[in-house]
């Protein structure tokens, strides 16, 4: 079962990256560029005996907690793909 | 408009950042994880005088090649979200 994890910056927070990645894509012309945001996104594999979307979601999250993310100033979500 | 562009290294190429958190989670006693992949994604909010999705997505495209993206080594697709 394939998981993929979207991690974001929190709404509020600042995002260095991204502000750098605007004017660089305004230096090049692109004025329509009004914000630019970046994400990590990470794709786990697991191998499961059953196949219980809730368990597995429910170890991942767990995985993002304690691994993955950094909640204090991270969001994510979890999506099943596969 | 608001885009989001999902960066991955290609399929073959080897992913040292997945391999290490693999294994962390498997230190952790997640031995389900069978294989890990990271990417990164952008958000991008453009401002259009005319609403028209496909060229400025033929317009994202090109901030990928030019600057966004390594198209040597990496795959990348995009999505409008808003």
């Amino acid at each position: 079962m394939r998981f993929r994890v979207d991690i974001r910056r929190r709404e509020g927070l600042s995002d260095p990256e991204g502000v750098t990645t605007r004017r660089a894509l305004r230096d090049l012309g692109y004025d329509a560029v009004a914000d630019v945001h970046f994400g990590r996104t990470i794709y786990l594999d697991l191998d499961l005996d059953a196949d219980d979307p809730d368990a597995a979601t429910a170890d991942v999250a767990e995985m993002c907690e304690r691994l993955l993310a950094n909640p204090v100033i991270e969001d994510y979500d979890i999506e099943v793909v596969g």
